[in-house]
């Protein structure tokens, strides 16, 4: 998969891509990537990228110029029919099976605004997708980007080792996780539950099951009125 | 405001504290900022941070005494009460409310795993607050720590220029920003709509509240519903 970024602080992310998880996948080559910096591409003599909204009102508004040639020159460049990405706050609400679908792609291109508000001809008549990380306002577009390129490449085949892998996470359960625990059995006086110390498999399982549940209940009751419970699984959370 | 990231991965986040925004709030000393790397606060003799989890099961879980010790030293040095903030899937679901909450607090300290899971000690008598940035799983706790910050320290006075701050902006009014268009008023044979070249203040005000009503009725009807919608706007609605 081949990823390019558009954005005015290439500075700003090139550490996130060159590290941890990212930079495996990179030494896999299972991914490539490009920092595109769209005030390279503007036509205009002074560079600007922005100017001032028709109509009137605060804040500047990102021209379609650069970004149009900048799109242009990074499709013509691969030869390839990407997903171009808009990370906006009106975009659509982001989710792991989002993830999942962007996973399968070949070529992502994301365009990240900056304070600025985007022209509407960007999103009309170039980009493919427009999505938010969720209800909060942010500076840029980047962090916004960054999440989404963590999560769809760690979907890629042989990325992430069996030991980071999480089989059980909350998003494959459709649960919240249940509570974990590791060495010392005690620590400053905090002791771990006696069942996980007790080695019989199936008590830990109904613990776990339990906990998840309860825990998902307590927490986030929009999780657990989207499963389908079983009678099992009713009886546990009783008991909670 | 005094900032914490307790990480593994410093070098993933450091390059986002010194661009634009954030760069901007030290200059203008509203905030500081340290990345402590949590491993050296391990007492093991070969700085493990991660455990096998108790129970079994896949993955590995971080220890409760490199965190505590940590957070511990933080607090010592700075001689503060701080809001101990987990970042996980587990947590709290993050939004604009919050930060805003956050925004009045003098010290945070974020505590960002990777890979592992938290040992519970650590939740149940370390941490103030567990938030989740969304319902997608990430490869660690470092970029959802940035997405707080970085939504923390824009509202925090006189960071944002007058320029910068959107006054309008979507979580303010509670409906999704209506479309913006600049130069040229022809790109590519696309024009600008005539309304917003016609100088006519209130039918440029009733354009972007219909447009703004219509494209949060398209995308997000979740938050038409939370609307106590005036009878002017529903008729704009339904003209739509």
């Amino acid at each position: 998969m081949h990823i390019d970024v558009l954005t005015l602080f290439p500075e700003m992310i090139s550490g996130v891509f060159n590290t941890s998880m990212l930079k495996k996948a990179q030494e896999k080559e299972k991914i490539s990537y490009d920092l595109v910096n769209f005030r390279d591409y503007s036509a205009n003599k002074h560079m600007k990228v922005d100017d001032y909204p028709y109509g009137g009102g605060a804040g500047m508004v990102l021209t379609p110029q650069p970004i149009f040639d900048a799109v242009e020159s990074v499709i013509s460049a691969k030869q390839t029919k990407p997903r171009v990405i808009l990370m906006s706050p009106q975009g659509e609400p982001y989710h792991q099976k989002k993830a999942e679908e962007l996973s399968k792609e070949d070529h992502l291109v994301f365009i990240c605004g900056h304070y600025e508000g985007y022209d509407e001809r960007i999103r009309e008549h170039l980009v493919t997708d427009e999505i938010s990380i969720g209800d909060y306002v942010l500076t840029g577009g980047e962090l916004g980007a960054m999440v989404v390129i963590d999560s769809v490449v760690r979907l890629l085949p042989d990325v992430l080792g069996n030991e980071e892998s999480a089989p059980e996470d909350s998003y494959s359960t459709g649960l919240l996780e249940h509570p974990h625990y590791t060495r010392p059995a005690d620590f400053r006086g905090i002791k771990v539950p006696d069942v996980l110390l007790s080695g019989d498999h199936a008590k830990i399982a109904e613990w776990r099951r339990r906990e998840s549940l309860k825990r998902t209940y307590e927490r986030r009751q929009d999780l657990i009125e989207e499963q389908d419970l079983s009678e099992a699984d009713k009886r546990l959370l009783e008991k909670k």
